[in-house]
């Protein structure tokens, strides 16, 4: 039986080699989705160490904000440091978090570029990212407001505009935002490129 | 020869027939995964029904605050309105381009309910849902920059609170936001099912 079964087996393999064409376009058309889909790899590869410059600068600007005006009264020196203000704390922690983990992502990346087909490290990623795109936007548009009222300030509120005293603080900080909301967006791009290289077809 | 090899088409389908339940595994195993990718496009249809809600509630709650207070000087009265600050009118805004988008996707959603195995559709509303958890986010995190700072105020700008005289004001702007932040999670697990209905294996 089992000697029969061997020589079945080489009849199943014959037929399968004259199906070549048939199974040869799925095969032949697989080699280029593969190279397809590294390609995406890579470019979300160099995708990520551009977020890592955007989130770090942002974090490190931000981080070394601090303006000291050249006069003062008897009491104070006028001051403007970044932790005056919760919001461009919470900045900083949330981008050095973002660059923490753009770092950490980056052997999964490698992964998918040396496995392509692999679900696994890209649905983490992308699971990973899409909260990443939430975090560095929350941070970016807290500050953003905060530096708009800095600008322009609140006459319902009350608020006067810092920045007419503070001008390099304000610059500084906006620049700063810049840098954030550039990271938000290739997270958006890297979450996309993800779902693209997810799909089935 | 092309009689030969139409004698060999011919065995080639009876060993495919005797290799059927190789091939039957995989057929079987797909219907039990469509109605799977089916659950998860009903879920989805049902998350997006109740960010329909949240992002409603928070446009409508911040787009009717408006407080008034009971004393006035001779010049004007103190009130406070959502549009007197920039934040709270960029939340209207977006949170209303939000529902609006979100209405817009009920069909696709339908769409990935009735056709599980669809990719474009899917692909499409992960693209979007992406744009709007940062739209949502962005939004929600601007206002309760605002919004913190409204209550706690901040010295080292000489910004005061004001939430001591708009109590009502700040308590429908804080609840507002809240929702909108309910909004932006349920936009995240939109994705990551997105992605989980996208993948391959």
């Amino acid at each position: 039986m089992e000697r029969e079964s061997t020589t079945i087996t080489i009849k199943e393999t014959k037929p399968d080699k004259g199906k070549a064409p048939l199974t040869a376009t799925t095969k032949v058309a697989d080699p280029p989705r593969a190279g397809w889909r590294k390609g995406l790899a890579i470019f979300d590869f160099i995708l990520r160490l551009c977020a890592i410059g955007a989130a770090l600068a942002a974090a490190a600007v931000m981080g070394t904000t601090d303006q000291t005006l050249p006069f003062f009264t008897q009491f104070f020196q006028f001051q403007a440091s970044y932790d005056d203000l919760p919001a461009f704390q919470f900045f900083v922690v949330a981008n050095a978090i973002v660059s923490g983990y753009l770092v950490l992502s980056l052997p999964f990346s490698i992964v998918t570029i040396v496995r392509p087909h692999a679900v696994g490290p890209r649905l983490l990623l992308l699971v990973f990212d899409t909260v990443m795109v939430a975090l560095t936007t929350a941070a970016a548009s807290a500050a953003a407001a905060i530096v708009y009222l800095a600008h322009n300030g609140n006459p319902s509120a009350n608020w006067v505009a810092i920045c007419q005293q503070f001008g390099d603080f304000c610059q500084q900080v906006s620049g700063a935002v810049v840098a954030a909301f550039i990271a938000a967006f290739i997270f958006i791009l890297l979450v996309v490129l993800s779902a693209m290289a997810l799909r089935r077809h």
